[in-house]
C-alpha cells in the first residue's frame, strides 16, 4: 500500500537530532535509560523502538497496552518532529490502537508512516513488531494537531 | 509492513463466489447496480471497489463519509467471508475511520489487510484509495467478531 | 457525566432551520423520504433519528453498521451546523464507532453531545438508542473539522 | 444518557479488594507510590484516579498522553475485574482515545461506564475529568476481551 504514501515528503531532522530533542524537551519518557528511542527516519515515516523491560509488563508477563501506546505515541511525535522541525507543542488530538498478540521483554519496533501531513493535522499509522519472526502485535493509527508553522521552538 | 502480516492465510471463496453470496444474503447493498463489489480476494486480504455516483456525494460534491465507511465495513465483511466461508453472520464490533483527502465521483478501491485472524475476532485494516494519482483518501481499522466455527449458513 | 461538559454552548439554529438546511445542501441523505432528520436541538447537542426500513438492514434483519454509522456522522454534522451556523463544508476527520447490540427496523436515535468545540476541531460522541426499552445498541465519538468562522456559506 | 446503560450489572468486589488485587498481580503500575488506583465501584462503572506528578508531564508541562491512555485503560480494567471477579488474564483489544484540553500536574478522575458486558467483550467509555472545574480533558472508548468464566485465577 505505499503507493498510496504521500510522496514529496522530505524528514527535516536527522534520527540523532530526533533523539537529542526528545532528550531535552520530554525527559520524563526514559526514566532512566533510553527506553524509547528513535532508530530511523525517512521520507514520509520512521522506526521507533521500546526495549521493553520489567517495568513495561503486565499481568500474564506481556508488554503492557500502556507501553505500546507509548511507542505508538512517540512514533507519531517523531514522524511529525522530523518532517516539520522542532514543534514541541504538537499534540496528540486522537489515538486509536487494536492490540493483536502478546510481546515479551526485548525489542519491540513501531513502524510508522504518515498518511496525510496537512496544514493543521497530520495522521499517521503505527504497526507495532515484536519478537523474532516479527508478529505484529498492535496497530495504531492517530491524529496529530500541528502548530502554526514558524513558531518553532529551539 | 508486509512482513508483519499473518503468513498462513488461504482463502476459501473465490471473489466471484464473494459477489454472488453478497448479493443473495445482503441485497440491500446495492439498490440498482453493484456499486459496491469485490474485486480481487488474495492471501491474507482483498480489494473492494466502490463505483460512486450521485447519490453516495455529501456537500462540496466530494464522496461521502457513510459511502468510504461502507466499503471499508464491506472490505473486512469480504476478508472474513472469504478466509472462514460463508458466515453471513460475521458482525462489525468497532470500525475507526479517518478521512484525509476528498474523493470525487467514480472508482474507489479499499485495499484491505487482515491483521490478525482470532478465533472469535478478525481485525483488519483498508486504505481507500481513489483519483487517477492513486491518493489514499481514508484509512480504517475495524474488528469483526466471528461466529464459531463449522455454523455455517448456505 | 453531564457536569463535564462545555458549559457555555448556545445553539443558533433551530430543529427546523437544520432540517430545512440538510435538505438544501445534502439531498442526497434521504433518497425518498425523511429516514435521517434532526428531531431536537438543544444548548451542547442534538438528537437526530433514522427511521429504519428494509433497506438499511444487513444479514441477520438488523440494521446494518453503515446505517448506524451515517446517523452518528449526521449528529455531528447537526451538533456543528447547530452550534456554529451554516457551515456546509464542515467535515468529519475521524469517527469510531462500537456496534453493540442488533438492532431492529423502526425508528432509531442518536443522542449527541458536543465534548469540545473549538476554534478548528468539534469533537462529539453520539449514544445509538433503539427499541422499546431503549437499548444502546451502538456508541460512536468523532472529530469534525470546521472552517474559519465568518465564510459561512448560506 | 445513562438510562441507556446496561440495567442490570452488580459489582462482586469492593474497591479496597479492586486496589488490592492491582497491586498484587500489576505492581508496575504504581512504580512508587499509589499514583493509579481506584476511588468508587458502582453498579456499571467505577471511578478511577490518577495524581499525576513530574514523572507524568509531556512538553508543555500537561500531562502525557501516555499517562491518560493509562488511566482510562486501567478504568475499563477495573470495570471488568469489579463485575466479572479476579480475571487478571482479561486483556484489551481495542482502546480510541480523543484528546480535548490540557492537564495540568493533580488529581485527574476516569469516570468510567460499561456500555455492554457480553460473553466475551466488554465495551466501556472513560470521561477524563481533571481541574477545579472539572474539565473533560478526554474520552476513551475501549473493548476488553474477557476470559471464560470459571477460570479465575486467585
Amino acid at each position: 500500500m505505499d503507493a498510496s504514501a504521500p510522496a514529496d515528503l522530505t524528514p527535516v531532522m536527522s534520527v540523532e537530532e530526533v533523539n537529542a530533542y526528545l532528550a531535552e524537551v520530554y525527559p520524563q519518557l526514559n526514566e532512566d535509560h533510553t527506553e524509547y528511542r528513535a532508530i530511523a527516519v525517512r521520507p514520509g515515516g520512521c522506526t521507533v523502538r521500546l526495549t521493553a523491560g520489567e517495568r513495561h509488563l503486565r499481568p500474564g508477563n506481556t508488554v503492557s497496552g500502556p507501553a505500546l501506546f507509548t511507542l505508538a505515541d512517540i512514533g507519531g511525535y517523531v514522524c511529525a518532529l522530523s518532517h516539520i522541525g522542532r514543534e514541541a507543542l504538537a499534540v496528540t488530538t486522537n489515538l486509536n490502537i487494536n492490540f493483536m498478540r502478546k510481546a515479551e521483554a526485548g525489542n519491540i519496533d513501531g513502524e510508522c508512516r504518515i498518511l496525510k501531513l496537512g496544514r493543521t493535522l497530520m495522521v499517521f499509522e503505527a504497526a507495532i513488531i515484536a519478537g523474532p519472526d516479527g508478529a505484529l502485535v498492535a496497530h495504531a493509527t492517530g491524529t496529530y494537531s500541528l502548530p502554526p508553522r514558524g513558531q518553532n521552538v529551539g
